[in-house]
C-alpha cells in the first residue's frame, strides 16, 4: 500500500536523498517550512493533511487537527511539546503511533556525560586554562586532585535509552549507578530507587546526572531543597532539558562549595546570555546543546525512521515507540 | 624473619604512618634525601647497604653496588633509568627481583586517555575556549564535528597493565583496539601486530595511543616516516614518555593535518618550557604529566608494596615484576 509521508525535518544530501529514494514507492511531501535544527518547532502546514506518516517536528495542532495520521516520528529525543496527558491521549483513541529518536542521540549524549565526568576527574578543564593562559605545568596540585571513577556513586535523574547505554559505558569502571524513573522495574546494573527515596540517593552519589526531558512533573525539579542534600563536593550534570533546574540554586550550590562542580549542556534559556552568572560560576563548565551531537546526525536520523517504516508497515515494533 | 625495608619516597602521612606500623616486625629506614615526587631520580645513599629491600626510586649504582638487596619496588611505572639490559641482568644474576608500580597508574593513566579521547569526540576544549573567551553559543558547529568513538579503531603503541585497562574501558564502544608490543603473544579483545606491520596498522587507526617506556629502542619512535603513515586527520595521544616521539614531526604533523588533534601528558622535556611551539600548535592540548594521577596516590603505592611484601615473604607471585 503507497503511503504518503510528510517530513519538515531539512537534511543535509546525501541524507536526503537518501531519504528520498528509500521511501519509494511511498509518496514524500518536504514541507516548505523545513528546517535544519531539530530543536525548533514546526510551524502548522496544511501539506500535513494528506499525509499518513509525519517525520520531523510537526506542530501539536496539525498533528490533533488531521486524524488520517498514523504515525509521528519525531526527529529529537526530547519531545516536551507533544509530552501532555491531552496529547497523548488523543493519539491513542485514534490509533496514532509515536516514536522519537532517541536511539540515535543515546550513544552520544552517554559519552557526553562520560566524557564530562573523566574530564573533571583528570583536571582536563583546569589543564587547558593554563594552557590558554600562561603555560603553566602544575604537576603536584593536578595530580594530587585528581580523581579515579572507579567505585564511585552516579545517580541518574531520569532513565531511559541514554540512561541505558551510560550505564553499559560505566560497567568497567565498577561503579554504583542508582537511577531514578517514572516506572520501577529494574534494570541490569542499576539501583532503580523509587521517587521517596531521592534524598538518601542524592546523599550517597559522588556524581548526579539529571536527564530529565521537560514536562509538568520535572520542571525545576532540581531545587535548593535537593541540591542541600547533595555530598558536599558532589558534581552535578545536565543533559536533560535546562528548565528542569532552578538556576539561581545551582549557582549557590557552586558558591558555596556544596557541588564540587557542575557540566551543563542544558541551559535556561538557550542561547545562555553571555551575561549571565553560570557562565563565571566556580568549577562551572558549559556546552551549547552538543550532547546528541554527532557528525553523522542526519544519515543516523533517517536510517532511524527507515527503519521504523519497515516495521511499521510489517507490523513489528518500532523503536522508540512513545504512543 | 626480620628484614630491614630501606625507602626514599616522602609519602604523605596517613600513608607514611601506614608504611610504618604495617611493616612491623621489619626494620625501616627512611632515607634523609627522601623526596616527595616519584619522577625525581634518588640520590645515592649509604644507608640502602644496610636494606634487604628497597622501595622508592633508589639509585642504580646504589643497587648494582648492594648485593644484599633481594628485593627492589620502584614507586613509579616508568623505570627508563633502570630498563637496561646491564641492569636487568646483574639482578637476574643474584637474583634479586624487581617490581615495579604500574598497577598502581594503570587506572588512571587509562581513564586519562580515555578522557582525552571522549574529550576530543565531543568538542569539549572548543566548547571551554568559548566559555573563557566571549560566551559564545556554537551549537551547529559542535555539534556537527562530534564524533561518536563507537566502532572507531584504535592503535596502542605499548601495552602493558595501562593498555590492558584502556582496552577494558574501551569495550563497550566496540571498538577495533591493535596494540604493539614486544612479546606477541594475543589478548583478549586486542589484536597483538607485529612491528613489521606497524604502517598498515598507523594506517588503519582513528586513534593513536602512545603508551612506550623509554628505552634504547623506543626512543623517538614516533617520527615523521611513521606520521606520515597516519590516517588524515588521526589523533594522537602520549602517555608514555616524551622522549619516544620525534616534536618537531609531531609539530609538522599538526601544522600539515596530518593529524587532527594531539593530546599529550608527556613532553621532552617537562616542564614544557612555555615558549615551545606545542604549547600554541593547532589543536594541541597538554597535561603536566598527570596521567598517573590520583588523590590517593601515597596510599595505593603503600598498599602495592605492602601486598607485593606480604608475596614475597610467602614466595608467592608478586605484582608488576619485571625481574
Amino acid at each position: 500500500m503507497s503511503l504518503t509521508i510528510w517530513c519538515n525535518t531539512k537534511f543535509a544530501e546525501p541524507a536526503a536523498q537518501r531519504l528520498r529514494e528509500a521511501v519509494q514507492p511511498h509518496r514524500l511531501i518536504v514541507s516548505a517550512n523545513a528546517n535544519a535544527s531539530v530543536l525548533v518547532a514546526g510551524r502548522p502546514d496544511p501539506t500535513i493533511g494528506e499525509a499518513d506518516i509525519a517525520f520531523g517536528q510537526p506542530a501539536v495542532d496539525d498533528c490533533l487537527r488531521h486524524d488520517r495520521l498514523r504515525w509521528i516520528e519525531l526527529s529529537t529525543a526530547g519531545y516536551t511539546r507533544y509530552d501532555t496527558d491531552e496529547f497523548k491521549e488523543a493519539l491513542r483513541a485514534r490509533g496514532t503511533v509515536l516514536t522519537n529518536s532517541s536511539g540515535v542521540f543515546a550513544d552520544s549524549c552517554a559519552q557526553h556525560v562520560l566524557a564530562m565526568m573523566l574530564s573533571l576527574g583528570r583536571q582536563l578543564p583546569q589543564s587547558l586554562r593554563d594552557q590558554l593562559a600562561d603555560h603553566s605545568w602544575h604537576y603536584t596540585e593536578r595530580r594530587y586532585d585528581s580523581r579515579l571513577l572507579t567505585g564511585q556513586t552516579v545517580l541518574l535523574l531520569g532513565f531511559g535509552a541514554i540512561g541505558r547505554r551510560l550505564a553499559e559505558l560505566l560497567a568497567p569502571f565498577r561503579v554504583t549507578v542508582l537511577a531514578l524513573r517514572r516506572q520501577t522495574r529494574s534494570e541490569r546494573n542499576v539501583r532503580v530507587i523509587p521517587a521517596e527515596a531521592i534524598s538518601s540517593a542524592l546523599a550517597e552519589a559522588d556524581h548526579v546526572v539529571n536527564i530529565l526531558p521537560e514536562n509538568d512533573a520535572t520542571r525545576g525539579f532540581v531545587n535548593a531543597r535537593r541540591l542541600a542534600c547533595c555530598k558536599r563536593g558532589a558534581r552535578f550534570y545536565n543533559v536533560g532539558r535546562g528548565t528542569t533546574v532552578d538556576q539561581n540554586a545551582l549557582l549557590e550550590a557552586l558558591q558555596s562549595g556544596r557541588l564540587g562542580a557542575a557540566y551543563l549542556d542544558v541551559t535556561d534559556p538557550e542561547p545562555l546570555p553571555p551575561e549571565h552568572p553560570l557562565w563565571t560560576a566556580p568549577n562551572c563548565f558549559i556546552t551549547p546543546h552538543t550532547a546528541g551531537g554527532r557528525h553523522d546526525q542526519d544519515e543516523a536520523l533517517v536510517e532511524h525512521f527507515l527503519k521504523n517504516l519497515a516495521a511499521f508497515q510489517s507490523g513489528a515494533p518500532m523503536t522508540d515507540r512513545i504512543v
